[in-house]
């Protein structure tokens, strides 16, 4: 049996493990068992991880001796919606379980951040696991206690703080992944090297295209470095009320370019989030933030592992630039009409920016290859 | 200018206040006005409510130079829906309010749990402020955080804790109550002497028809003293995993006859609780918990009032027992299929039984009046 990585996220009464590693799937019953009232759960999934891992997890309760229901939804982004959120909160209030039980997240960010919310409103707050099946899940969304569904005005308006009570972040699924959503999540990898360890980021120049061909070892490691930067970051700022925002580099921008192509296959956030990171340091060098030199690392290393990282890279028509400014002022981190970004003096040194002047957004834009 | 009491909720960087008295929402600007990081709010009212309050509250906020818009939603529990919780947060996102920005619900119990839902969720988390109109809101609902929209499987089963950050306590405003819904909120008066002080009870039990003709004096002493006793428990125990729960005497039974009579116009919420509260005094008998003459006693007064007290005094075909506990076995209060109830062991002295015989239960409604 391998081992576990077991990654503590410290927050009083509500704190929580992250396990990080092979088949930690196949050890989710023993895993979630000590944390059960009773012998009793439900799985949320949509239609794809269903048919990949859910007998997995299923013959992983059994075993344990937990009795379990599934609830399968569609697959996709759309499924973030007020629709599958009453549907969840009405099945598990049908299913008669009670604050006390647990509800499973099998899957992606978008089952995550739904089971999350629909967790943290059922009987005004039940527990619920995450075990994310994507690597963008396994590194952000999973963690931190984020959850959130869609409105037309905008991606992750509606939502709430509700932290899990255990991640199971099995390396092993990773390898269901198609090759465009692990890169993708890749991305999000990359973004702790940028936002605050550039010796990590370094690490990933030289590992990451290794990692993305599915070696376990530096998956591992790669997935371990990144929850842990982001179990510290939520430990000292959980309700991002200050430094939590810096997780939020390239996502600003990112977040504009996905409304812009309406949240569709043209654009996974993983990709809009790499074009938003080398937005992000154009315009900390624009600003004088940075050295010009900057923005064209981040470019290489993205160029060389093959994510998108040009407006131009985006399939269609460029988003036009006043498209892009206007979905950036819906944006939750708006404060007074003044737009809040996270930029950088280098890599792995980024700060929170909450008073850029709208001009200089759109020269970047107007300017990026 | 009458004075007003301001009673405060001491809950660390969630502390708010709660003024009661005379003339609130005409000086409803000036309290806001302190809070604002910008001079505008929206405002969530009802049909009814709108036509009897918005314009002094418009006026107010006019006054306090404070911009404001109205969200007027039908009236009634039906609003207390998905529906409607989608609409508040939609058109609060399309306004543009902010996380800073505050949000007014103007009304009874359900605009103020409604509205507080959306609140909560709308960027995850945004400021409200509570203007209770009803009796029953001012004294109950508007204070302590509790929020939720009711599903078909049972009252309030999706919703948070999210506190406002202002509650304003007109007494002036009861006087446009019907007096019906008037009674009905009396019921949770008479709750805060039945749970922990004999001597408001006593007090209610000779001011009591003096309050219900409109007596301001006895209305704000009757609110004040609620508020106080209400802001206690929520102090010691803000999220209900211990004495918080007391303030449910009456409730489970309340709760499932509402849900016995379809949430109709044939029991409003209080009236289910004054019912409720003497069934569960007539459980505490039963059990040996209290004398066997303590119901009686709170029968008496609600006979004097003229509130229902027996669930003869239901119009319509008497709810049978097996559906009551039916609908009590849904209540959010249950553990691991034990029923919980508030039992008392004389007035002013409740307390939490948590393993309570649903055999004992059948008796008990089955012999009631």
């Amino acid at each position: 049996m391998t081992t576990l990585e077991t990654i503590r996220v410290g927050l009083g009464a509500r704190s929580y493990d992250v396990v990080v590693g092979s088949a930690g799937l196949a050890r989710a019953g023993e895993l979630i068992a000590p944390l059960l009232k009773r012998a009793r759960v439900a799985i949320v999934t949509d239609e794809t991880v269903a048919g990949l891992h859910l007998k997995t997890l299923g013959a992983a309760l059994d075993g344990a001796g937990i009795a379990h229901e599934a609830i399968v939804l569609p697959p996709g982004e759309q499924t973030k919606s007020f629709v599958h959120l009453e549907k969840v909160c009405r099945t598990l209030l049908a299913a008669r379980l009670e604050r006390g039980d647990l509800v499973i997240a099998l899957g992606g960010g978008v089952i995550g951040d739904l089971v999350g919310l629909a967790a943290g409103l059922v009987r005004r707050g039940m527990g619920f696991v995450q075990i994310p099946t994507t690597l963008l899940a396994q590194v952000d969304s999973s963690v931190g206690g984020k959850t959130a569904i869609n409105a037309p005005e905008g991606k992750n308006l509606i939502g709430l703080f509700h932290q899990p009570r255990l991640v199971i972040a099995d390396i092993d699924v990773l390898a269901t992944l198609p090759e465009r959503e692990l890169k993708a999540g890749y991305a999000e990898v990359v973004k702790y090297g940028l936002i605050g360890d550039a010796g990590f980021f370094d690490w990933l120049d030289g590992a990451g295209a290794r990692l993305l061909r599915g070696d376990t070892a530096a998956l591992t490691r790669a997935v371990a470095t990144s929850v842990r930067a982001k179990a510290g970051v939520v430990e000292r700022d959980e309700t991002e009320t200050g430094e939590r925002a810096l997780l939020n580099l390239g996502h600003t921008f990112g977040h504009a370019l996905e409304a812009a192509t309406g949240f569709s296959n043209r654009l996974l956030h993983g990709e809009g989030v790499a074009i938003g990171m080398k937005l992000a340091f154009d315009l900390s060098a624009a600003l004088g933030a940075c050295d010009g030199q900057v923005p064209g690392r981040v470019a290489t290393h993205f160029a060389r592992i093959g994510l998108p990282w040009r407006l131009a890279d985006i399939p269609g028509a460029r988003p036009p630039t006043d498209e892009l400014l206007h979905h950036m002022a819906q944006d939750k981190k708006v404060e007074a009409g003044r737009l809040t970004f996270i930029l950088a003096h280098g890599i792995g040194d980024a700060f929170i920016a909450k008073d850029v002047d709208a001009e200089a957004v759109r020269r970047v834009l107007d300017t990026a290859e």
